[in-house]
């Protein structure tokens, strides 16, 4: 882990990684993390879809949070399909299916942040 | 601290707490945290600075992780001042002086994440 590090910057200098092939249409920022900034806790991620992408639907044993910064989507947690868009929070707690999906016609843009490595829980 | 439940949210829709004397204009929404929600790792606030308002100038043994949502603001941190506006990504490193000042005519708005209580360090 890096020496945490002051920084700002604005998103879109941050590189926007490919998902792969269970994300369609999906790219992530990593825009604080533990490798480059030595973020203590929990790293933070924008996640942009593109229309008619969706990010996987799965579950893992730990969680999300987040924050809708532009466009339409539906999220799914467990059971229920949620409609949203700017402004909107968004609390997965862990070990819940959870998918995001673009609803609309330009990109889905939304913060997504996950804990650190050493905090992940090992199941 | 409450089971984690999966919740979707307006950042308006929860309440906006005065934050008082040493942050003159400044407002808090805890948006997601370990009381009502059950986040295990860290607390989601959303942090609303007046025009000429400012949050404390302090350090303090935790990191903030920062999003720029609306307006537009000037962030010490450290030695160095640094202006911002929408879609700015701010770290603030544990033990680090800083402050976030209203540099615009309409309210500066952000994200500020910081560790639950569990993880604080005890100094």
């Amino acid at each position: 882990m890096a020496e945490p590090t002051g920084k700002v910057v604005h998103y879109t200098q941050v590189p926007a990684q490919v998902f792969g092939g269970e994300a369609p249409g999906v790219t992530i920022r990593w825009v604080i993390d533990e490798e480059n900034d030595g973020a203590p806790n929990y790293a933070l991620r924008l996640v942009e879809v593109e229309p008619d992408g969706h990010t996987p639907n799965h579950a893992h044993p730990f969680e999300h949070e987040n924050f809708v910064v532009e466009g339409k989507g539906r999220v799914l947690i467990g059971d229920h399909w949620h409609d949203v868009g700017p402004g909107d929070v968004i609390f997965v707690p862990p070990d819940i299916q959870h998918t995001y999906v673009n609803a609309g016609q330009s990109p889905f843009k939304f913060l997504c942040g996950i804990p650190a490595s050493r905090l992940m829980p090992q199941r």
